[in-house]
């Protein structure tokens, strides 16, 4: 981002097109050199500099360059709304980046490649439109998530496309969009993820006739009702129509107040007043919870509601650490297999005291 | 503010009208309460509030009520982009204010009076735009300011009005419009301010034919690049269409770092970019400083630098703090001799070890 773009998306979490019109664009995609770096380009009177990968190869162009102050306070402040130390994105990538940014017009050579085996679903969001043309999809519907699938979730997308049928849509595909850039130590990592989710659609819990997967590449944010803006736009940009919301969308825990930072339901109302969403189609997402007396997940009912049993993400993960099985139908045997797998692969080898975390906590 | 009005302005800085169209709104205009009077309000079953004067008389009627939750962090971080301690306005008005907000319709019974000598210099908007009618502007541009005005304001000001005659326009008037509200403590008070105002159109400085002074009742919030949007817009709101932005508008040192809080620059790229201002005509404001050849204020001209002197506001105050004479030109003595009054009123009486300061610090 230029700074121009910087300033906008900080202020009012939307760019203005050379049309007029508004885009949203709520969180900075900028890039950030030190001293050192920017003293080596204006020395150098460049107007131009190459983007390289660990091993010295470029990869991109950004051409006609201006380098501009980093704030990162105001940064921080205007995109959490809180400044308070332990926002995991912003030790993983803000505190410690340089402080200067290099806007400019980006040219990627060709298209970025991780090789580690995953790269089929990395999917353009040209790539996802032409996918949905090619299935003749007339609605799309996205769903953003971080987490192994349960069958809350399931139920959830299967119950959404039930409703868009009902509507008058004749193929509506869902777009199971798992995001792939970095996440928290406690979430499960992107591999785990990908053999968990390709384990639901084999076991038949999502239907892979009218389900996509892919990989949305973006970090985690952990910034609620400011990144929520950002997963619905990168969606609609990808060809959905249609974007899932629940409660608290990419919250968390204050990092040091016994509150969540986000009111749960700030989320959906941001959304759905956004400047450059007004085309979106919000749906909102309904809970789901385990029926004990149906022995499934289902959508929670208030009038019996001593029959449901809520289960977090935390439980869930300490179940599968401690190769407990959850109860019949929260979620399928091969889904969950997969799961303890992971955690199994987290325990210490005998004869070494080093636990193998995948991400440093 | 109700709710969704107070999300949009800390998000977007603009508020969507039923229309559909974005409306400047950078600052949250909101009413907090306790616990202690929520619960009130809420046992009562209340819909309606009255809103009342330090001697309980009812001003104003907030109808169609709703009470949502005053999350201070967020505010502060969203619209100063920081959260350090000793910002003046958030230490004066949102630290210690209640962890609740009252939205509403609000109908104001009668205008408020301050019953300060100063009411006949408190119109609103209407009566702003009426009174450009009445002098029949075809132009109106307005001047933010908190300060006593120097000859280097007033140059700037006649020089724009001999820039808007030159664009065509036949009776351009000046909207000299002082801030009415909370200042910190080392800003002068506004009854001093306007006695100095007073005498600078008294003694010609300024043309009370193509000048009208009004006070702006809002309270300074040192908010940078977010509180200029306010500033023009509620000018623009006033009947302006033509607005003079400075470098740094509304901004003040870090509170806690040894730099400004804003960069210089971001307040008028902001001010051109934001939404529901697209019709704004902003005045660059030029740079005045006293030029010891010609014994003036003029435009400083970086061909001759050494010729200016650049004299700060602190200077400023320095100087009529000690009964000191600033340069011949730099402002009318009718002017200077109310600073001198004020910062007399000041010092100590004898007998007295009490400082008789206006505002703590």
């Amino acid at each position: 981002m230029r700074e121009h773009e910087f300033l906008q998306a900080l202020h009012f979490n939307a760019i203005r097109g050379q049309d007029g019109r508004m885009v949203n664009m709520s969180v900075p995609i900028v890039l950030s050199v030190g001293d050192a770096q920017r003293r080596a380009i204006q020395a150098d009177g460049a107007t131009r500099v190459a983007l390289v990968d660990e091993r010295d190869r470029p990869i991109a162009v950004l051409s006609d360059i201006e380098i501009y102050k980093h704030n990162k306070e105001e940064r921080v402040a205007r995109t959490w709304g809180t400044t308070a130390p332990g926002l995991p994105y912003v030790e993983e990538a803000i505190t410690n980046a340089g402080d200067w940014l290099v806007g400019g017009d980006l040219e990627v050579i060709e298209p970025i490649k991780y090789n580690d085996g995953l790269d089929q679903y990395r999917l353009s969001p040209a790539q996802l439109r032409e996918e949905f043309a090619r299935r003749n999809a007339d609605a799309v519907f996205a769903f953003q998530l971080r987490n192994p699938v349960h069958n809350g979730h399931a139920l959830l997308m299967t119950d959404t496309r039930k409703r868009l049928l009902e509507m008058g849509y004749k193929n509506p595909v869902l777009l199971l969009h798992p995001l792939g850039g970095f996440t928290k130590a406690d979430d499960v990592p992107l591999s785990w993820r990908m053999k968990q989710h390709e384990k639901v659609l084999e076991e038949g819990v999502l239907n892979p006739e009218s389900t996509v997967v892919a990989i949305f590449p973006s970090p985690m944010h952990y910034a609620g009702p400011t990144e929520v803006q950002w997963h619905a736009k990168a969606r609609i940009n990808a060809g959905a129509n249609f974007y899932i919301v629940g409660r608290d969308p990419a919250g968390m825990s204050h990092p040091t107040e016994k509150r969540d930072l986000y009111d749960a339901d700030h989320g959906k109302k941001v959304l759905s007043m956004a400047p450059g969403l007004e085309r979106l189609n919000i749906l909102p997402f309904k809970v789901a919870a385990y029926d004990t007396k149906q022995k499934k997940m289902d959508f929670f009912d208030p009038s019996r509601k001593d029959d449901f049993l809520f289960i977090s993400g935390t439980k869930m993960r300490t179940l599968a650490k401690n190769r407990e099985s959850p109860p019949d139908g929260f979620m399928c045997p091969g889904g969950w297999k997969v799961l303890v797998e992971y955690y199994d692969s987290l325990v210490p080898s005998e004869g070494s005291s080093k636990l193998r975390e995948p991400v440093a906590a």
